[in-house]
């Protein structure tokens, strides 16, 4: 099983590669009143997201010139970032869904790309069909210990940045991402999940005891829309966070759009849903408690309004 | 005349009102090659520019609670902001160039807006003429001690956070700005004036040897656009600051776009302005000498393209 040792490696390893984004200290109105909150604005990261953490330690780790990966958008664009600055070739499979802006990107960091049906479930089953056929490892956008141990580092990070702040509040997809930050920051603060009412992986998965199929609907569903939680973040997550947080497509939203008009930052809805459990009240935190929120998705097509 | 220890005490005073915003440190492909340039976020400051830092410095310095300001926009809508938060009354005087979302920002905040004239030297004209008619005082966009003071408080924060550079970018307006970091970072660290072709103010005023009505065009004449440098600025900056580095249109713009594509930071032409030297070529940093840049506006309608 992956260690807090493994995300001090994947630390090292990528750290040539990835911005260390800032952190920047802003006050959230909440139904209960101003909060005090650190954001971290890790959808300034390369490529807009989190995810080069795990893509680069990935393919740093894998011998293989040529790599698939299945993606919503964010994870292969991040793949094929990565390929391009290691001199890998990439081929990435994205549902229909998928944003054009997203595919065009990967396209122009030399990325092969296949569009493949309407909803994440379908890009995957094409994914193992193309490893199958092709021969090329699979990197899994969530459900692997080089992804898992990437997105962990962002951990370390937090708690150099804020070790004040003892509760994180992290967007779920698949899982990767909220495994890796609760493991890496494992005694020194929690991780408080929150994900869309339209993608609850983990609230599926807690409520059946294991991961299981769930919908992928709504405006997050392009980066946080899994066909379901990770076995990896799964046995990482089950015993090291509480019950997730659900939010509504219009806090979402709204989350969204409060963050450009008061902080001039661009998050896609993903990006926001974390921030959306507090600026709607579906998370009050303990008083005097030290906040904080990650951003962890910048790809918006247009300014939030 | 204004000194460095106005700049600290003006510090002091603003600092429950302000954001102490982030850098971040990005490659930049200059056309001699890539540059590591330390970036400062001042657009994700209150109302999305470096201006409340001299707004609030000059409004809680004044004992009247009614104040006027003229504005290209980003001043206004600072000191809009300031009234709001100080319990005070501000009537903003704008051309009717400023953007729309700026206007309705300030009255969001409760300030009255005069529209007035098609140029900022009619705002400024009408901003004398209610002046004089109200008996409120004026709070300058950059020809005043306070404001200038104010708006130096943020070469205060370049020295803490990026103690290692020496040369900062700074775009230039009515110059209040370059001219409180300069006298800020004084033996510190220096300032790197630049500045659009189509608003030369420092470059008009270093060419007379006094500040000389100038014309005021381009995509970043709306946060830049001053009628001509102030008398102050000038003072401050004619012999601090080497000759001011000019941009053309297509450079700022292309210095927008970039930071949205790479660094997911949206900038309004006049806070991309100090980018465009470094990505244009039109200046060269000395080798091996650490840069940084002042990204000092956010106020953007749109994703630059």
């Amino acid at each position: 099983m992956i260690t807090r040792e493994d995300i001090a490696a994947a630390a090292a390893r990528i750290a040539p590669f990835i911005r260390r984004t800032p952190v920047l200290t802003v006050e959230v109105p909440t139904p209960a009143g101003p909060v005090p909150v650190v954001l971290k604005l890790e959808s300034l990261q390369f490529t807009g997201s989190f995810k080069p953490r795990g893509a680069f330690n990935s393919l740093l780790r894998l011998e293989s010139l040529d790599v698939i990966a299945c993606s919503g958008g964010n994870h292969g664009l991040a793949v094929a970032h990565a390929a391009q600055v290691l001199g890998k070739r990439a081929l990435i499979v994205v549902p229909r869904s998928a944003a054009r802006t997203k595919v065009e990107a990967m396209k122009a960091c030399g990325a092969e790309v296949i569009l493949a049906g309407d909803v994440p479930a379908d890009a995957f089953a094409e994914a193992e069909r193309q490893v199958a056929a092709r021969g090329w490892p699979l990197v899994h956008p969530f459900d692997q210990e080089p992804t898992v141990a990437g997105q962990g580092t962002l951990g370390l990070e937090l708690l150099e940045q804020a070790p004040a702040v003892t509760h994180w509040l992290v967007a779920v997809g698949g899982g990767g991402f909220p495994a890796g930050l609760a493991l890496a920051m494992e005694g020194r603060a929690e991780v408080v999940p929150v994900e869309p009412e339209g993608c609850p992986t983990l609230y599926a998965a807690q409520a059946a005891g294991r991961p299981v199929l769930v919908k992928a609907e709504g405006a997050a569903r392009t980066s946080l829309g899994a066909p379901m939680l990770g076995r990896l973040p799964w046995e990482l997550l089950k015993d090291r966070v509480g019950p997730t947080v659900l939010v509504g497509e219009a806090a979402i939203l709204d989350a969204q759009a409060w963050l450009w008009r008061e902080v001039k930052v661009v998050a896609e809805p993903g990006g926001a849903t974390a921030l959306a459990a507090l600026l709607s009240g579906a998370w009050v935190p303990p008083p005097g408690v030290p906040v904080g929120v990650v951003i962890c998705g910048g790809n918006a097509d247009a300014i939030p309004a």
